[in-house]
């Protein structure tokens, strides 16, 4: 017998009609539990991550990160971190495609696996037949202490997120990121990338992060507004580059999920070799564009679609977007901060598949189709 | 003055409708011109495939791949071959998303750009700002003589494909998998894969290639029958896995340009943990189901579609698909062989594809909103 340490306000909804929502509204909460205990130092590191993990990470030369789903896409978020930040070559990886090819795997290579759950099969399997092949070390990130792939691993980076019912991930997604990010900082103090920023920069912005959640919460009603929009649309094309378009994978997944709209994601630049054949006024297109480099040319983009006479939600930050006008929507994010900006772009898309799932009348928390977790191949 | 050496005869229609079914129907005859001399000697190499290929590549260790679009699917089917039979770790990446992140790129990395008019703005931005930090060498793969990136590149392993001049692409494709192919078995003789094989196997697999196209195309009328049913759809998935989701991402590429249909493509272990969801009966699905090791598993996740109420499409052998059924039709792809049959499964999509658009009275093409070479980003 193992006794649970489950809170029972951790499995109500509370004031909530969906367990989605209150997950999502959670996540200030849940990234604040995240971070507990992590940065608390000055000059945080590995061990204060994860006991041991800084034995675990000696010799790392190269990244591999094995996931599926939603896990997968906070894995991609997390190359763009380790290889600009850390100066660490990293790959990604469906585990499900993974595990049936030849790969090459060098020595020196970490090997991160993510699931929420610690039992997705297929991401299991690939670290199974790693370890069989002698690679290593393993690193877990998982929410669920005692799992398989916890059980896995030489070190485990918990999430600290608590139970997630929805079955469309939320809260695990964010506290991936906030791990990986951690991960990220942590690494780069002994190996810099091009954009390598200093630890105390990391420390500043993982500090302010529950409360810039909150801050993005405060979209609920635009994004109430923007899914009752969606109501008689079958499409929806969502953009973002660099971290930002596995933030438009995530959020292109999660309006397929719930609400059943067949939503897509391109990396903006990709859009002139194809997609952009399909963008009429029924595909509604969601451009993220946040206040960086790239702002210029992904406005562009947007003109693009606009032009073609696509209707156009955009996300980005206060006073930095087009005017809204004719077929075009401006969402603003209040201050999504520099380093973990597509944490906080994350949250609006959330809403928006919430909202449309409720507008719609589907079952929310259990979506046609799909299960929690995909233990099975 | 430049003299042109295109022949009238590659520049007309012929007695095709459109160019695209042309240049279809010109495959086995380009794909033997790009095997022209290159595997005559019993013991050819790289210089057989171009002049200085083996200088060029000596001192590989690892390589990297920059493309765009329908380029971009013919990279990541190269991954697959070069991890496998070569040995070599590989990357592949969209160019304009490389191009703007700070990439790590080691010594001894080969880098290749795919690009059929070798003037796409991103991939010849991205090879310069490589070329700007001291990394190469740099291999070009493309159509066109003297184009940008032909000049730009250490070598160029010219296609020989003819002039392509319908929008979406088809024979250029499947003229750069030969020559990736041709790379593979090559590299291979010096730096062995899990999967090696005999570089004698590879030829006879090349030398067949031209035949077995011939062979493929004779399933014009079936694709005509099936794109017949996909009148009033406006939705398709493409399932595949290992080298052949990159061609269930090319299939759904050419049915989203010539024929609007929003079309997606997913490796097929990745259905459960989201896309299931979209699946009902307004959802057709098209499932690659090449004769190999993986034929049981992608059998199960048609069976998952079925159960769902999705009329499935499965592409397979003589002999080796479930029967024919209640919303099931079963295409028999005969003799596809084994190395090259992602090169075989591509026909009867963009026979497909073709086939839509005709019946749905598109500009076969000149599909809306695009451009043959996107030469600005």
């Amino acid at each position: 017998v193992r006794t649970s340490h489950i809170r029972v306000d951790q499995v109500e909804r509370g004031q909530y009609r969906h367990f989605m929502q209150k997950e999502i509204f959670e996540q200030p909460a849940a990234v604040a539990e995240t971070l507990e205990g992590r940065i608390e130092r000055p000059d945080w590191g590995l061990d204060d991550i994860a006991d041991g993990l800084a034995e675990t990470w000696s010799g790392v030369e190269e990244v591999l990160i094995l996931a599926c789903g939603t896990s997968y896409h906070a894995a991609q978020v997390a190359r763009y971190w380790m290889e600009a930040h850390a100066g660490l070559p990293t790959a990604v990886e469906v585990a499900s495609e993974f595990r049936y090819r030849d790969p090459v795997v060098r020595p020196g290579t970490a090997i991160i696996a993510i699931s929420q759950s610690g039992e997705t099969a297929d991401t299991l399997a690939a670290v199974r037949e790693l370890r069989a092949h002698g690679h290593g070390p393993v690193l877990a990130i998982c929410n669920v202490r005692e799992s398989s792939l916890d059980r896995e691993a030489d070190t485990t980076l918990y999430t600290e997120a608590g139970p997630e019912i929805g079955v469309a991930s939320t809260k695990a997604f964010t506290t991936q990121l906030t791990v990986l990010a951690l991960l990220t900082a942590a690494a780069s103090k002994s190996s810099q990338g091009a954009a390598w920023q200093d630890p105390g920069v990391w420390r500043e912005e993982l500090r302010a992060l529950p409360r810039r959640l909150h801050g993005a919460l405060e979209l609920d009603e635009s994004m109430r507004r923007v899914a009752a929009g969606l109501l008689g649309r079958e499409h929806a094309l969502f953009l973002g580059r660099g971290p930002f378009y596995p933030i438009a994978m995530e959020g292109a997944l999660k309006l397929k999920e719930i609400s059943y709209i067949h939503a897509e994601s391109y990396p903006a630049g990709e859009l002139k070799h194809g997609p952009l054949a399909l963008v009429d006024e029924d595909m509604p297109v969601f451009v993220l564009a946040p206040n960086n480099q790239l702002l210029d040319k992904v406005l562009s983009n947007l003109e693009e679609v606009r032009t073609r006479g696509g209707d156009v939600v955009v996300l980005t930050e206060p006073g930095q977007g087009p005017p809204t006008g004719e077929g075009l929507e401006v969402v603003e994010l209040p201050d999504p901060g520099a380093l973990l900006a597509p944490v906080l772009y994350t949250i609006p898309l959330q809403l928006l598949a919430y909202h449309t799932a409720v507008l719609k009348g589907t079952d929310v928390d259990q979506p046609r189709n799909l299960a929690k977790s995909v233990t099975v191949e």
